[in-house]
């Protein structure tokens, strides 16, 4: 790589480009192309929440990807929140449509309208769905590679419930949910209360999954948010209770999109590029055959593949001509793959597999018998991502500059006013992202005096 | 069911909605939800299809879901070919886009340009990729739920070779995987030579995979297609030689959409509902306990979840309480479950499974030891969908009046003159398919004398 990771932004723009995560030369500005390595990590975080929604008994839905302007207008919080970033459909053919179609930002208002159909009595719920789509947000602002986009990947779940407390248990079971995907991808986060002025269009209340990026600045990676009958009661959503009397639904949603691609790049990364999580990795493992004398390299290269096959390791070969064993460690190590078995005389003849560890660990040599280690290899280095990136965000709260000066953040006392927010706001010439649950204290406010806790000052993407 | 299949347009509808695979009461003509039953048979459609050509080589993409008029516009032909269908994007936020975005009716027009970006030379090729997208056409037919839809689940190859022979043989490969997919999913197919005037717009040439539905009308549900350089010399995609010299490369493309799922619940269905794959079935297998005196009827299902579990098979138990036995059977044969367990006293007693197959065949019971057998039985099981399906086509080729009368299809001898086949048309009231490839035999033209082959006229959905 020609930049280093210290210079944040060019970095991240070059290793995109380098791995062939993604290609921004697409014709329509904001619209990228998936290329087949990173859109094989997007399917592998895909599957891994899909299966996690499946066990805690979400369904899967897909919903139609246009919603008419008049299922938008029925909240209407929810569509003045989104009316600046939706890209409309006026035109059939050549025809002029009837009612302009809003291509999705989100699925509110594509989804509850159904939900007053589905949902009759006390026993249809819960009702919990989740689809993963592509929404479109016609973004004004600068647009940067998983990040800022107008053609997202998005995973969504909304829930129905007969009770608010109920709903709120739902939020927990998120909590728990995003604790484990995180937990998978090796990412460190806040759990963020956005102030009232930022919260989701139609929600009660946001909580934020914000995150810290070698920039110094922000990212919102996940949300959660609690609808209440906020969207019920303008959907006419009601289920029969216990009674037989007519009540509102109570409602969740938890959404996240390929940001989380973009922090995985980014905390992970070094200054030779990528390092994947074992858990997503497109491959776990590379094999690098060194051709020397021994005459069986091939068979057992092919043993070790086996092996691996066997043990569910998702793996390749660099079987490549006219490149030189060091070019394909370098090509390897850029793309992030999390283990390297180096495989030469010695390796043959001594039936071992020299294993070098993407995160710069001593390299390990391994008898071929002991090959079942590589699941406890992975694991461990995990958990060597992990510490590293929760270091990162400790510093970064415990104000160590990690970029350019003016995008450090603060996190003062703050108390619930917003006349006290917007004057540290103004001070520090940074946006409130609101109080840290997670990583946060109670004390006195920094502007007023009154009771506060600890909150969350920065720059966000 | 209320309706038999006999009256097939009703039944179809009917079942759709019983079996819950799809709702098309979304308030956009055209546009259904898929529900968690109907989406779990799709993917499994979609994976089997991914494996496939993940095996033959195929990289996974996701392009943008937009395409600019202008780049729509390098093809004439093509943009001809669907102007009157393209739902168009013409604002985003309240400002007028500067070039209007059509919603991708299909992905040429969105990926060659990048092609042009991604071959420089011969070693870039074949480049060979796929996505599994939906796509959205604006119909002004009726519309009808998986048959003709504006918002469709489409899986498109494209791919790019040196020669036009190197273009034929990947035409030839997308045969092998088609048998391989119609095998799985147990269809029967015409292959069908489109004509001249009916071919894809911007193709040399068109083969459709046609079938038969019960109605004795038509259905294409799969097409491959030769682009030669027709597409590459339009978006200027061109390739060094081993010369040096800069050629067009030669393109080919196959589509397939929710049609599938179309035709199977039409071909395999009967009068108590679905009958589905077992490749793709959501659950191949459901446990029906039946409460009894035996003690351990539940540590008894356990055991066989388990085993059904370790053999990879999907399954379901189905304890609900308030429900006969009775009930369940017929629930999950309107569902379409290849198999049925029903365990009672005399199975727990004797350590025995009773197996229902949906197909009719005679109830089986098996040792528990035996539960390995599970896996013949649901092959034995897809070689009857199979053999029924193929009975079916061959009957209405060889004259069988399926449906409606005016629904028959007639195989005559055609030459390759549009003339004849125009008058043809006229004569059947029926619309001109085309040659019939693997089921055709040659001959004089029934018209004009000329030689000719068997052709297909049809009522195609």
């Amino acid at each position: 790589m020609e930049n280093s990771r210290s210079d944040f932004s060019e970095w991240y723009n070059e290793i995109i480009e380098l791995a062939e995560l993604t290609d921004k030369r697409y014709p329509i500005k904001g619209m990228n192309v998936w290329l087949p390595y990173g859109f094989s990590l997007m399917r592998n975080i895909d599957e891994m929440i899909r299966g996690k929604f499946y066990g805690d008994d979400f369904r899967e839905v897909m919903f139609p990807a246009l919603i008419s302007r008049g299922m938008f207008e029925i909240e209407f919080e929810h569509i003045k929140g989104f009316e600046k970033e939706l890209f409309w459909v006026t035109k059939g053919g050549k025809e002029s449509l009837e009612d302009d179609l809003a291509m999705r930002p989100t699925s509110e208002a594509a989804m509850y309208p159904m939900f007053k159909l589905w949902i009759r009595d006390h026993v249809d719920l819960p009702m919990k769905i989740f689809q993963i789509v592509q929404v479109w947000r016609y973004e004004t602002k600068h647009t940067r590679p998983f990040i800022r986009i107008r053609d997202i990947h998005f995973i969504e779940c909304h829930t129905a419930h007969s009770t608010y407390e109920d709903a709120e248990k739902q939020m927990e079971i998120y909590r728990n949910e995003w604790n484990f995907f995180t937990d998978s991808l090796c990412l460190p986060y806040m759990e963020v209360q956005r102030p009232e002025w930022d919260k989701f269009p139609g929600a009660i209340y946001t909580r934020a999954f914000d995150t810290i990026m070698p920039s110094g600045r922000t990212i919102q990676i996940g949300t959660i948010h609690q609808y209440g009958q906020n969207f019920s009661k303008n959907y006419d959503v009601k289920y029969a209770d216990l009674d037989g009397n007519a009540q509102y639904v109570h409602q969740t949603t938890f959404g996240m999109s390929e940001r989380l691609v973009a922090h995985i790049i980014s905390i992970h990364g070094d200054d030779k590029g990528l390092v994947l999580p074992p858990a997503v990795a497109p491959y776990q493992v590379v094999i690098v055959p060194i051709p020397g004398s021994a005459q069986n390299l091939k068979s057992y290269v092919d043993e070790i593949a086996a092996s691996l096959g066997n043990s569910g390791i998702r793996f390749t070969i660099d079987y490549r001509e006219n490149y030189t064993p060091g070019y394909k460690y370098n090509h390897w190590e850029m793309k992030g793959v999390p283990l390297r078995f180096e495989i030469g005389d010695r390796e043959v003849k001594n039936r071992t597999v020299t294993v070098a560890f993407r995160t710069g660990r001593k390299k390990e040599t391994i008898q071929f018998t002991q090959l079942e280690n590589v699941k406890n290899m992975l694991h461990d280095l995990s958990m060597e991502l992990k510490e590293k990136a929760h270091i990162l965000l400790k510093e970064a709260l415990s104000g160590k500059v990690l970029g350019e000066p003016e995008d450090a953040l603060r996190t003062p006392i703050l108390c619930q006013d917003e006349k006290c927010a917007r004057q540290l706001e103004e001070k520090f010439s940074l946006t409130l992202m609101g109080h840290i649950m997670n990583y946060g204290k109670e004390g006195k406010c920094e502007v007023c005096g009154k009771d506060g806790q600890t909150a969350l000052f920065s720059r966000p993407y």
